[in-house]
């Protein structure tokens, strides 16, 4: 990791399903027009309720990745 | 979301599967006296060790509801 | 208010017309269950958009009030 | 501590006689409305000055109890 | 919002007039190349002085608009 | 800037007009003693309650000023 | 409680299948070493991307555990 | 409090007695000095140990004051 | 202090009688099998309460001690 | 600066050299796709050994770059 | 340093060269008007940029002095 | 890095020559007992003076190392 410099951006992903699945949704959005992501970080986790239910969890994260050359 | 007033609350739920069932758990009992329950935020995430294992996960969460009226 | 305890809580209200009114919103609608609101701390402020236009602003704050006798 | 849901709640109590005791008068004061008290943090400690000298400490405090039922 | 991702962007604005003007600056110019801007947090506010009157508010702010597709 | 060396203090501002309308205030007084003042930045926003209303906003800023010679 | 002295310590765990086996991961090797542990808190979470996928995901916790006689 | 600016300035003292102590003691020595002071908010608690005993509590404060005129 | 390198640990000690007292009983056993101490911040105060009353307070500290030769 | 619009993004650099070296070589990189850059904060500081030496400096930064017209 | 009072007053220094001649450069200016400074914390550190290269460091830092007498 | 477990301490190291060399001495320092350094984080950056000097600087940093098997 040496040589390398990296960019930082920041995401929000949800899902139905919970705290890993709302990271992996914001991750393959992003794949599409990132690339070389390394690493991410969970900044901040929340969840929305409807009718006394949690509709989908939220996380915010940040991701890095490797500006090439 | 423009026109409402939202309270928010910090409860503490616990669990002995995960750390999402901790949140469910705390959202749980507060329906019982909290109506119109909106959206959560995870402050904390503990857990508690009985002879070397997990004995339950602690999460201490924010939970915002409509003001009514 | 050397004797005094007080209790804080904490409100989230919004407006259209910007961060002022959002916190006055917030107050008055307080007002009608909770009495002797002392003071406020401004924790976060927001705004949501439209169209690209800031259709609200909305503003976290805590309120003190007397607990009395 | 396993299944209980805790609910916590932000508390100022002040004393001329220092820390401890502006602790202890919020707590006085909150065992006349709450059930259940299981332990509190400190968030702030001020004081105020009238010539010169403390008149009284102010601490915030975090108060959690037990949801029952 | 349980299907979108977002992606959050930090900005700084500017005005002579006051903090909202400040806000509304920049997020006027940022919706010349960002598409779908749906909140924003102020994170700073601060202001420049000449001739010891305030010649300028500056605000930071971050900004979430929706991943598309 | 490159060459100058600064000094930030803190200071408190109110009004009854609003947050601006502090910040000013502060600045104002703060004019008669301190030379060369350059920028500011808000540290917390408080407002003070009286019969239910916002009697006055109290805005908390550090300023910075040029240390001359 | 009441009569004990803690010790706190900072771990990293990882897995590749998610936040809790994580921290179970860093909670089973401890304690080869590390006798009474009794609560972690969960400081910061993190994951490292191979291929556009998560290969691991990392956790920093402290770990608290009673100082013996 | 509505018309007043006020100033704040940071204070470290220390007593071989508490905390309370320390502050007492800094308080007094910044009486020499500044007039109209009000209240006290407490930053930071420290002691330091000689031969494994507290030789003294240290704390450090930010103190405000009214500025007069 | 110029040419010492110090370690820091984390401990945690309570007390039925206050702050102070938590401090010392953490310190007296930490000196059991930790040499040079030095210095300690207080990160953390807490109580716990048994039938409303303060059962004991708890401090969590950072020590730290000279790393010998 | 009264009148531009900022954009600030997140970068991290490295170099075997120092701290000042590592922010140096993020900004090279920068340079190549990112105009009119103004201002750098330093967020974080790490580092790298291999063998029980420092193979590199890490630097995390925040970078301000004019939004042209 | 068990009698002594401190105060701790706010500084920004730059330079050209790295963030330790920024620090050195405000001390030195400090110098000239606060007798007794003992030690100092860096608080933040940025840099400004001219056509793409750093004009120079920029270091806000705290400084502590005895107040004698 | 997947399997590994580490664990994180917090060491201070001074130098009279600047930032980078009194991390250089705490980790040469820290070397002498533990193994499997991987990374270290600066936390706090000090320094202090005598006669108007800076006599030593003073780094915090926690420092990450690999627990074996």
């Amino acid at each position: 990791m040496a040589d390398h410099v990296y960019k930082k951006i920041e995401l929000v992903g949800s899902s139905p399903d919970g705290i890993e699945d709302a990271v992996k949704n914001a991750l393959t959005r992003a794949q599409k027009t990132v690339r070389n992501m390394r690493w991410f970080e969970i900044l901040e986790t929340r969840g929305y309720l409807e009718e006394g239910k949690i509709a989908h969890w939220q996380v915010t994260l940040k991701v890095g990745f490797t500006l090439e050359g």
